[in-house]
């Protein structure tokens, strides 16, 4: 079958499309036929060994597919590593039957980002009703629909941050009360001015660097910052906690392969309220282009060049 | 009126009863005739100048009284700096009617860390039934409310940690799970052996030092370790945003000032549950001595030693 495999880590340029042997699932698992494959950013740092596990060579990235089982099943799978081929095989517990009325795109806009966005608002900050929550890179994947599902908890204002005019612009369509340019100079004044003055009650942040410190200083008393990525590939500061306790304020990590170890089955409580926001319109997911397997290593450019918005796809049939 | 006044920072021996000039109450302040004044860690880095507020000299240190006003109510009050004396004055919105039933003492132990622990619980970890709390310090004013708390909360777990055998002793007697000596020479692998070979949720922690380093390393993914003080007078190490990312974990700071300007009266509201809580007798307050005005020194001795256990008092008519 096709897929991409990489023999060297490196950026874009080590996605390569090649003949490979097709999976063979063992125990349990489930063989999947792949409609459509997703990325995400934690792929672009697989395919150069920056995540937070340590990739194996051969690599064949990609986390998560859409697709059908031999029997006939329509579903989304979680799978870890080698979403990006023809075919892949998943652990039965991270396999989602896709509902009628929701197209690939959207399911695979909620695997991870949806549900990263869910477990974010429930599990790292623990929103409450009538809080302000700011949500950085909102025209992104998790970002819209973060965006959306804060809104959808009550929140009482949702600030987004984006990087052009057309991405702040999709971020207010989406539901969001203002838009602040991520560039801006100062992200503590920018982000409490979009609060009307007043500091901020919750941050999503998956940049690092100097706009995770700055958002950090724009809490208010109480107020949390969650981060569950680093796109800009620079650290922000280490965080004293004397200063935290200064400022009454908390902030934690978040990898979606925890939320898996959580009691009462959280990721399939995410993925049926997600799939069920989408089905009745409440949720939109944007499709953000899908790209030709054999042009991966575009995908990966125009994501890392932040030139996208919303969902990535590979069709693995070109 | 008799106070203790500070006119040099320091230790205990810097505590001094001298003759002083009674309170002015300006605007709607609330003049009280003091019955007893509690004593909080809080008050030892004030006599020293290490607290997170700077304090100005002459100082009446003393952040809590209980006493009577001159229409006659009996009232709790948070004061800032000026209990430890024979009259203080209090901003209407920190005066708290004490219920009959609730005894001086014991309106004292809830007023600050009584609300202290609620806050921690419902505001910081934001715990959830079924979870796993630590509790550090669990025999003294802040963790003895703790403990029972995070009972009532439901907590799954309770597990306390103390310095010696009648402390620990205490915190079972209160309802922990399981405690450990807060000496143990690896925290971390104790705390997971309390918890019967799991890591914890949830950790309140008001040592620093090497406790909070360790404490941090023993949460679940989704564990939050909050931190409310530093009796070791020793920093923690600093956090890195990527290791709470690798392990989705959290760590939050509080300060008690910061919740009066929580929306929803949030101080009140955990006042009225622990007033009825101890009517009820769900929840037992630990009278830790009362100490004549002119030993306030001796008490702050034995609190740094960690020699007391529960909520020390000053009487000030002695």
């Amino acid at each position: 079958m096709q897929a991409i495999q990489i023999t060297e880590f490196g950026g874009p340029e080590v996605l390569r499309t090649t003949e490979v042997g097709e999976p063979r699932p063992s125990g349990d698992e489930v063989l999947i036929h792949v409609d459509r494959c997703g990325v995400n950013y934690a792929d672009t740092h697989q395919a150069e060994n920056t995540y937070l596990t340590e990739a194996e060579l051969p690599l064949t990235p990609g986390g998560e597919v859409i697709g059908h089982t031999p029997d006939g099943r329509r579903v989304a799978a979680l799978v870890g590593t080698g979403g990006y081929a023809e075919q892949a095989a998943a652990n039965p517990n991270q396999v989602f039957d896709v509902p009628d009325g929701v197209d690939d795109v959207s399911a695979l806009a909620l695997l991870i980002q949806g549900t990263t966005a869910w477990v974010l608002l429930r599990k790292s900050i623990r929103m409450e009703p009538g809080e302000s929550v700011v949500v950085h890179a909102a025209a992104g994947g998790v970002g819209s629909i973060a965006v959306q599902l804060a809104k959808v908890f009550g929140a009482g204002r949702v600030i987004a941050t984006a990087s052009s005019e057309e991405k702040r612009d999709l971020a207010l369509q989406l539901g969001a009360d203002a838009a602040v340019d991520s560039r801006a100079d100062d992200m503590t004044t920018a982000l409490i001015e979009a609060n009307e003055g007043r500091p901020v009650d919750a941050v999503l942040d998956m940049t690092g660097g100097r706009v995770t410190d700055e958002s950090l200083r724009a809490l208010a008393p109480f107020g949390r910052l969650a981060f569950y990525g680093m796109a800009s590939r620079e650290a922000p500061r280490p965080v004293e906690l004397r200063n935290l306790m200064r400022h009454s304020t908390g902030v934690s990590g978040m990898w979606l392969a925890h939320a898996f170890t959580l009691p009462g089955n959280v990721v399939h409580r995410a993925m049926a309220e997600l799939f069920e926001l989408v089905r009745k319109g409440t949720v939109r997911t944007i499709n953000g282009g899908v790209y030709p397997l054999s042009e991966a290593d575009r995908a990966h450019e125009d994501l890392r060049a932040r030139r996208t918005t919303g969902k990535l796809a590979l069709d693995p049939s070109r």
